[in-house]
């Protein structure tokens, strides 16, 4: 008989979790089996917190993707807002709500991807919940890093010239998604699987965001969640300025240029509109190129500038989509609406 | 036509948020808006961190309760973990899952009373998250305190002869839940209105824990969320013991005296068994009694003795409880199971 949750227990479910899972902070005093966590604190660091929740049936699909992988996005999520910051990460709360028949092995494979990413990134396990919910899995991760208080870096620097970069390929995630969503399970070993992996596991750009935090490099940064169109106006709405990206510049994957045969449009629909790629968005002066091409080499992270940071205009849009011959493009998707 | 989180959208919605909540922390350098929120760390400090969440249907049923007085629970029930420790609270994060239909004007009631139990007790709202989920309404908050880090007291200090306490009276949460069930919203201005009040809008005792924790006169601590039964077990096993209560002793109200029409039997099986009383439980040297006794009166919060701790013994019930005649009786619930 498969052991479920119901007949495992709060109890035994929680030591279970905190016994499966790594320690690897010496600023833990104590983790999880009391009412709160227990960490040390550092003066002159800034502690950065986040939180996100993973929820079945609206950003995953069980059967589409395993219990590890799906434990790494979790965290992964929270870790790239802490990438988009500058920020080195420290510990995670994980709260689980699921049906009381979950069983207990997906639990454990769960774990066992938020503690391997953990791991990975320098996180740890400090914490969270359990409760039972009768309809759907959600999953919910909250993240506390810290950096320089005088290095942290804002949605909010942008300014008129900047160059516009971004981390990594645009829209692999959300071709993923759609593979996923036409062919099922059978995706994870298809021709697109690449891009269905990025989905499904996507790297929080920590190295690179560290970087560019520790030079002063970045005027604005944050991470692609709810696609480039989205995003970028709200870093612009941040710094009062407005933004225009060539699509041509946009890097993309093999993969998406075969999905979209050539077309520059259809690949750009992904990679402007796709959300979920969790690679960073930032903005630099042009002086400032040489240091940022160095920041991206010591992250073994590869970046491209795609763009330029315009002045705000009343009743003018404040993100433009430019084709190759110079004209503006209104994009069919631009990014993932919540609500 | 009501206006719903659908039309306002995403942004919007956050934006009005954001607004509408009080500004309390000098060490918030950057709350709602960016990617994380970014707070000063001071040293010397324990950091401590916990969360939880508010399930529709599991937690709270909507026609039961105000927008407003759910919101202040929500806080509360996170803000009595920071007070089981001994803490100050600092700061919170909010995350919504939420139907897209739901009234905007419920949401800002939400936060309202998110707002005023934060102003009360001294936490700030500096984050969150909000998505769409179709069954149901999902509050989830995470709370950020801190204290000097020698003073944090744990679940785990309890010795043989301890004297067990809790503060204030138990059982109003479990009647109050049981008279909403049984009379809907009627119950809100009933003959138990009280005891329904008690439920919907608990009171996290921060000064007593507060008080507990600075005299180093607890040597064991937590709150009551699951029922007396299974929390002081949680207790008692992390701590190495056994606990013993009497019965008689276990505070309760006039409301809940009324209920059981004066059964000692039935009353204590709402105060030891009900869970949500949001009480603090605490263990103390025989000696520190006086001291106990004045960190009550510093922080206006009355407190009893119910019982003792004992060693712990195989074969033997972690936790027993002793009728007027002191038998051991088995208490027909013993708490809140969560799967």
């Amino acid at each position: 008989m498969t052991k479920t949750i119901s007949s495992v227990g709060e109890d035994a479910l929680v030591a279970a979790i905190a016994g499966s899972c790594s320690r690897i902070a010496p600023r833990l005093i104590k983790g999880m089996g009391d009412d709160t966590s227990v960490t040390v604190q550092k003066s002159g660091m800034a502690l950065l917190a986040t939180t996100d929740s993973l929820i079945e049936g609206i950003h995953f699909v069980r059967a589409h993707t395993t219990p590890y992988l799906l434990g790494r996005r979790c965290l992964s999520v929270s870790l790239s807002d802490i990438a988009a910051m500058g920020g080195r990460p420290l510990f995670h709360l994980i709260s689980i709500a699921m049906p009381p028949d979950t069983p207990k092995a997906f639990i454990s494979g769960l774990y066992k991807g938020i503690d391997a990413c953990g791991l990975e990134y320098g996180s740890c396990l400090a914490g969270g919940n359990t409760a039972s919910l009768p309809d759907r899995l959600v999953i919910s991760s909250t993240v506390f890093g810290e950096m320089d208080k005088r290095r942290v870096v804002y949605r909010s620097g942008a300014r008129h010239g900047d160059v516009i970069y971004v981390s990594g390929r645009l829209g692999d995630s959300a071709l993923g998604l759609k593979i996923l969503q036409e062919d099922g399970p059978a995706a994870l070993t298809g021709r697109y699987k690449d891009a269905v992996a990025k989905h499904l596991n996507p790297a929080p750009r920590l190295a690179l965001g560290a970087e560019l935090a520790k030079g002063r490099l970045a005027s604005a940064m944050m991470d692609l969640s709810d696609g480039l169109g989205i995003d970028l106006g709200r870093l612009c709405e941040a710094s009062g300025a407005a933004g225009r990206i060539e699509l041509a510049k946009i890097p993309v994957s093999p993969q998406l240029t075969h999905y979209a045969k050539g077309g520059l449009l259809g690949a750009a629909a992904f990679a402007a509109g796709g959300g979920e790629d969790y690679e960073l968005l930032f903005t630099s002066p042009v002086s400032r190129a040489k240091g940022i091409a160095a920041a991206a080499r010591r992250s073994s992270t590869s970046i491209t500038p795609i763009g330029i940071i315009t002045e705000r205009k009343r009743g003018r849009q404040t993100v433009t989509f430019l084709s190759e011959d110079g004209r503006e493009v209104d994009l069919p998707v631009r990014g993932f609406q919540h609500f």
